[in-house]
């Protein structure tokens, strides 16, 4: 594998000015150069695919397909927040026009978004390509009129900085300064630190650990001005199983839970890692096929090692908790780095006494819940921190019959499913990827789907201005023909 | 002035608990009930006018007409907010149809907003009726479907019972229990942080000082699950006059600011309190202009004591320090307790090197700074904190010559005005009242305008949920003939 240098303080300060200055030119594009910059950057990545995917593969040991499906995704990222960002419905256009005879008079006042300020990016050991260089955040950052300067994830790195590569190529197309996009090896916290303290830096990208989420936004809230943080930073994704459909589809959902245990060894952010039941015949059957189909799940390579020694210990400590019964485990005899399909079983008592069940099993890994009633259920989605997701395995007449747990489970989570899994996770305007924390450190912004753009973009009023100096999307012509909001009234008119 | 007994932490937490009670309900309401109680709430203090104006002057000395157009202003809030409610723009409903025949199969997802929980909200000293008790972070939260707990401000205490009452007298009508509104007496920081740290809390409203808001801001992140704080915690408000329009317009402009910077004898988060100019013998006669004018402005009584003796200590301390000019102080002598309008001077150089010139002067104080050149006067802009607003008076001309300063300009603050004065704060969906810090913790919110709800709501999607499930503003038939993005198509239609 490659190795690359950790930067220098200086060096790392060095970017960050010049990101800086790349702000200036960058933030006064009109919106259809930005929208081009993200085009040549997913044309650029297509063109290089044969030559990047087996890096990828090499470094995180994801099978090409897998691969093939995140490369492609981080394309699709790229190009429809592009035409998002053209079509410039996150500018929230509001135009109220003044009325000079009242009393006092009224002044005309317009509000659309400008950019914060170079954004640093710290992508996800489990995403190279979507979550990661030029993943989701870079591309809303880019859209919002932000540079972006990324922390290169330590076990994909010569991936990133083919990457990145791959970006400047974009920009220099363009025409567009190079310090538009800023690369930055460091292994350690102090680069993390460096950057995300840097008074250039107006916001945060992040996607992994509650620790290494947690450690950002503090240092973010302590600098003299906070600056926001959006950070992803895990989830154990529950699952309720209700009564009726438990009765109507035991075996068909337990099998369909054990395929999105085991996707990519589990190691997604939106993985079921707890599955809440009633304690009946069929809760005894769901666990008796889910186990049966787990063992059959082969071992694979995790992405890196660090991962795979998680696993390996939080898996084992989750085990050996007190009351805890361990269900299946693969058959098949694992190799070393080797992720181990398992599932374990626990009463709801024991895991409402045992703050150590609620914490992730990053990996093929899920835990069933026995509760003695609905009145357990219910005291679990209670005490349920906050989450990615949340799903009801469900009929209609369970919902009504316990409104009481679907409006409880809502209050902890940033997507709700029914009858489905939570992994996959869409990229449209109707996603919400985020949750309340500790998911994210802000479950008031989405990091997938073109809402996304929001988290690094603030409203401005401009009021009394002269037309012909307001920015295009203010204009009384609207020459981007785009919805306003026009003294209360949405509409694509001009004024 | 009636006095209250501070609360207890049992007290507090036992109205807290109330709360949270209180929500399990409220957050189901449909949106029609929630629009009904702000107006109740709005009729409701429009019948006691007569009775509550008199208790805000003596409590504030501030004059009856400037409290009538508070007291006017409030009941709007409350009235355009539930309109806002109700036509839901805010919900920012999306809707993205299944596509089962995609390989993968797409699911139908549909995201909307949910209420984030009870609010905390911290009223303003200079405004005991629409930054206060029913103001407009409590017509928000309500509006986003949040109970609101009100820490009464000390200075406007009896207002605050008064206008607490009457929001119960609302609630009652209306079957809401009175758990949606809590009503908090305590001077100290005990009592605030008792409220910002308790785990049913989930949001913050403040308008106040700096040292104030920022403790807020520290406590909430420091939680084991942190939340949001929008704290707006003043501003010296930057006016740039530009060359040709100060050869056109000095005598009219210094006017137009004397009137500003002692409107309501200085004491709006908005009043200009910094002045910037280029020397010569333009600038020369607004300041000359700007000095006679102020001096005719007799003093006033400021709104409490606290208020009074930091601006007697902070205009002290502004123009003591070294190379500060006292341009013009009222001529009329000032009784103990009032505001003395107060025009200082200083060279860029002097402001650029001392940050104690940086600082608010809460009153009717101005400092002009006197650039030797554009280039100074750049400096001055580059070197600006996050303002709530800031204002160019300038002419088409300089507007296009000075581009640059145009573009420094719009960093650093949430509204730009031309032309005009910043005093004056419209509440319509146009007006952003918030800016970078340390004018506000979070420059992505306004706490004025119907825009404000967001602050208090959170996205959650809904995947693959029965028709008849979902919340109304998703349903297929869209029954609140509410406009929804469905698709990526914005349409009042259904589906």
């Amino acid at each position: 594998m490659a190795s690359f240098k950790d930067l220098t303080k200086e060096e790392v300060n060095s970017i960050i000015e010049r990101s800086w200055k790349a702000f200036e030119a960058y933030r006064k594009y009109p919106l259809q150069k930005r929208a081009a910059f993200m085009r040549a950057i997913a044309a650029e990545l297509e063109k290089g695919a044969k030559e990047v995917l087996p890096v990828a593969m090499k470094e995180t040991h994801l099978p090409e397909p897998r691969l093939q499906t995140e490369f492609t995704r981080t394309l699709f990222q790229l190009n429809s927040y592009a035409e998002a960002c053209e079509q410039g419905s996150w500018l929230e256009a509001r135009i109220d026009t003044a009325m000079p005879d009242r009393n006092p008079s009224k002044p005309d006042i317009r509000k659309t978004m400008i950019p914060l300020g170079p954004v640093a990016v710290f992508g996800a050991s489990n995403f190279p390509f979507a979550y990661s260089t030029a993943g989701g955040d870079t591309a809303c950052a880019l859209a919002a009129g932000c540079p972006v300067v990324v922390k290169a994830h330590p076990a994909h790195a010569e991936t990133s900085e083919w990457v990145a590569n791959t970006v400047w190529k974009a920009a220099k197309q363009l025409d567009i300064p190079e310090g538009i996009f800023g690369h930055i090896h460091g292994a350690g916290f102090e680069t993390g630190k460096a950057l995300v303290t840097h008074p250039h830096i107006k916001a945060v990208g992040f996607t992994g650990s509650y620790a290494g989420g947690k450690a950002l936004f503090d240092w973010a809230n302590q600098r003299k001005d906070p600056i926001p943080v959006f950070a992803e930073m895990g989830s154990i994704n529950p699952v309720y199983l209700l009564p009726q459909k438990l009765r109507e589809a035991a075996a068909e959902t337990a099998k369909m839970y054990a395929a999105s245990i085991t996707l990519s060894m589990g190691q997604f952010c939106t993985n079921p890692g707890l599955i809440i039941g009633i304690e009946s015949a069929e809760l005894d059957r769901f666990i008796s096929v889910l186990g049966d189909e787990i063992k059959q799940v082969a071992p694979a390579h995790m992405l890196h090692t660090g991962i795979a020694k998680a696993f390996a210990a939080n898996r084992a400590k989750a085990l050996m908790q007190e009351q805890v019964t361990t269900v299946a485990v693969s058959v098949t005899p694992a190799k070393e780095e080797q992720g181990i399909p398992t599932i374990a079983s626990a009463s709801a008592k024991t895991f409402l006494n045992n703050p150590v069940l609620h914490q992730e099993v990053f990996g093929p890994y899920s835990l069933v819940i026995q509760c003695k009633n609905m009145e357990e259920m219910l005291q679990v989605a209670m005490d349920m921190e906050g989450q990615i997701t949340s799903t009801l395995m469900a009929t209609v007449n369970d919902m009504l019959r316990y409104e009481a747990l679907v409006d409880i489970v809502k209050q902890s989570c940033g997507r709700m499913i029914v009858n489905g899994v939570p992994t996959g996770v869409e990229v449209c305007l109707g996603m919400q990827h985020g949750g309340p924390f500790p998911a994210t450190t802000d479950a008031r912004f989405t990091s997938v789907g073109a809402d996304g753009i929001k988290r690094f973009a603030r409203p401005i009023s401009l009021q009394n201005w002269p037309d012909e100096l307001l920015p295009d999307e203010l204009k009384n012509n609207n020459p981007l023909m785009i919805w306003r909001t026009v003294n209360n009234k949405l509409t694509q008119e001009p004024l």
